[in-house]
């Protein structure tokens, strides 16, 4: 898919690996405005913090983002690294140093070598085409196995507008090393603080509640890029109906991407939903769904497709929501598993089995204390997550 | 060992399995001064429900013990069944009901049934043995590999007092389901708020280490009980030297099983102390060991005999701990992997991944940014883990 003013390329650089694309480049023919949302860590890898610092003046122009190393732990020699390979861009592109984003995902603690990016950014930047992304989609991929990419179109004011995102994913029991990184990009007309405000709301409402209990990684970022080619009546405070029909696409596009990321966890073999209703308030409900989600007991016995319902009961009983534990009801999809916080018996057991057979299912609890909600998505542990994790750099 | 006035039995009551140890009785021949430590998890199983009330007049003289069921979550006819399960074993015994204590590990949420009980019980109280303890051990385990024990005797103003502990396992990323029991018997003569007070400290200082989090199974407990046969001079307020005798010796003995059973953890092949010294307080360094122990991919890595550092420094970045990321330094063992925030190249890693080939191995994070310490044990991450997780109601 094309995005009017925005190209793309992607090549094998030999970062990490030979012959494997590991770098790519994003770019817009004009600064584009563009906001981003970082990792929380207090660890944040060295391209991060040149991007939140670049960040301040709103604009952008061009992603420059490898795969093979996270360029996190570094020392001084990281920073020195980000703000050259950005330098490389910035002078093959023509365009001012500042207006370059970098992002990187791979090992963390290994030294960067500035010689790839040196030897390959004139090349890419010759590459660069409307129909690059693909490639990129493809450059960004660490131990994911499929590219993630979601396209939406929208029309605003009578224009048609059009967003692009691109995404990588992570180890989903707690993505830490395995980055998350995505770049959104439109040609929408919209002021700074809108589409500051459309990300920050979309993020927490899909990669948010997927990269559970603050678990993030050194390097997670999303970043948007807005360049206005579109032409689109300006989204700012007094246009509401255009900042919802876009806020509406972002959203679309980021819960597309944080699911397609979950189903490709390391190793996963079923998406599932956890969703929890009838909480005091919400925040309950997300620490209950949260910690559910999170429990290596819990995620083991979806992988041995088990209807283990009591891990399910002993995750939501440490997990700080109130509850009355006599009241809790416990669904896989539509089958009841658990009524007045006790088990249904065999028959109850063998129908719910028989949703754990599949790829995807929801689990509810359902605490009959309130109206708070909360819904996370996460994956089974399997054997090959072991597999990927104990393996990673060898 | 023999504890002067206490006997003990297990036997084969079919309470999940045929012709498995999965009944144990633990006698003292007068009440005794008795005190409890039980899971903060908000679903609490029935035996402990009913311990907590039955303590409240710190007093008991028997303890019934059964593996294959966890008598949790299983509505009004979980209290019923403890409640009728401590009645035979008063019956049979001659004593006062509410001087039975009842503990039950296993699947949470089957339906316990009385009938095993009510037909082994009369002959659990005719094998009474002083000898009895081993038997017990065996009939508490679970998924445990081993039985757990740990003996001590201690000279309290010139009298022989001795203690022993039983404690059974559980899975080690979480503990939910896997139940962590263990039961400290002594002879000393000591007083309920003495007794209590050396429990708590001691439980703080070793179970609290292992089941990092906050994770707790709704069946966690540790009972102690003290009969006083031993005739040293009762332990109160005025007799701080036998008070600090015994807390030492109830300290080795809560030390020694915690070990046992994280080297015992579900599927682990290594048991590895997590220390961080150099936080600005104790709460700080206690999150950062707590994070980086029960971090997947870090435990994983463990597995995977991977010095991968990188882990460590995400998990500690998420952790919440203060701290200055340019002054992390990271050994394992005596060899030092990271200075200064960053890796120290291969051949630190050489001599890392050496000491990570070894069983039992202590990775120390140094924050040099003040004083406050603390110290995790964890296990590796293995295969097995999630062979055993998702297999283990099947």
């Amino acid at each position: 898919m094309n995005i009017k003013g925005f190209s793309a390329a992607a090549m094998a650089a030999g970062i990490r690996y030979k012959d494997r694309l590991d770098l790519a480049l994003i770019y817009s023919e004009v600064p584009a405005v563009a906001t981003g949302v970082f990792t929380t860590n207090k660890i944040k890898a060295a391209p991060l913090l040149l991007d939140m610092e670049r960040l301040g003046q709103g604009r952008a122009q061009a992603v420059l983002i490898n795969s093979g190393n996270a360029n996190a732990c570094n020392g001084p020699q990281g920073m020195e690294t980000a703000v050259a390979a950005s330098a490389v861009a910035a002078r093959e592109l023509g365009i001012d140093e500042k207006l370059v984003q970098v992002a990187s995902t791979g090992v963390i603690g290994q030294p960067m070598d500035l010689k790839p990016f040196e030897a390959a950014v004139p090349q890419l930047v010759r590459s660069l085409s409307p129909e690059g992304f693909d490639d990129v989609a493809r450059a960004v991929m660490t131990t994911d196995t499929v590219p993630k990419t979601s396209a939406r179109q929208v029309e605003i004011d009578g224009v048609e507008v059009s967003l692009l995102g691109i995404a990588k994913g992570s180890g989903m029991i707690m993505p830490d090393m395995a980055t998350m990184l995505c770049f959104i990009m439109t040609d929408a007309q919209i002021v700074f603080q809108e589409l500051q405000a459309v990300v920050r709301r979309c993020v927490d409402l899909t990669f948010n509640r997927i990269t559970v209990d603050g678990d993030t990684s050194t390097n997670d970022m999303v970043l948007a890029l807005a360049n206005g080619a579109a032409g689109n009546t300006w989204i700012d405070e007094e246009n509401p109906q255009g900042r919802e029909a876009l806020e509406a696409a972002v959203l679309d596009i980021c819960r597309d991407l944080a699911i397609q990321i979950v189903a490709d966890g390391e190793g996963a073999t079923k998406l599932v939903t956890i969703r929890v209703i009838g909480a005091r308030d919400d925040e309950g409900a997300m620490a209950a769904a949260q910690t559910i989600a999170n429990s290596a007991l819990v995620k083991t016995a979806f992988f041995g497709e088990d209807a283990n319902w009591g891990r399910i009961m002993a995750a939501l009983g440490r997990s700080g929501c109130l509850f009355d534990p006599e009241k809790v009801a416990i669904y896989f999809d539509d089958a009841q598993m658990v009524r007045d916080g006790a088990g249904l018996g065999a028959a109850a057991e063998e129908a719910c089995t028989a949703v754990l057979r599949q790829d995807r299912f929801t689990v509810t609890v359902d605490l009959q204390d309130g109206l708070g909600t909360a819904e996370v998505h996460t994956c089974d542990l399997s054997l090959d997550y072991v597999r990927i994790n104990a393996d990673y750099r060898s």
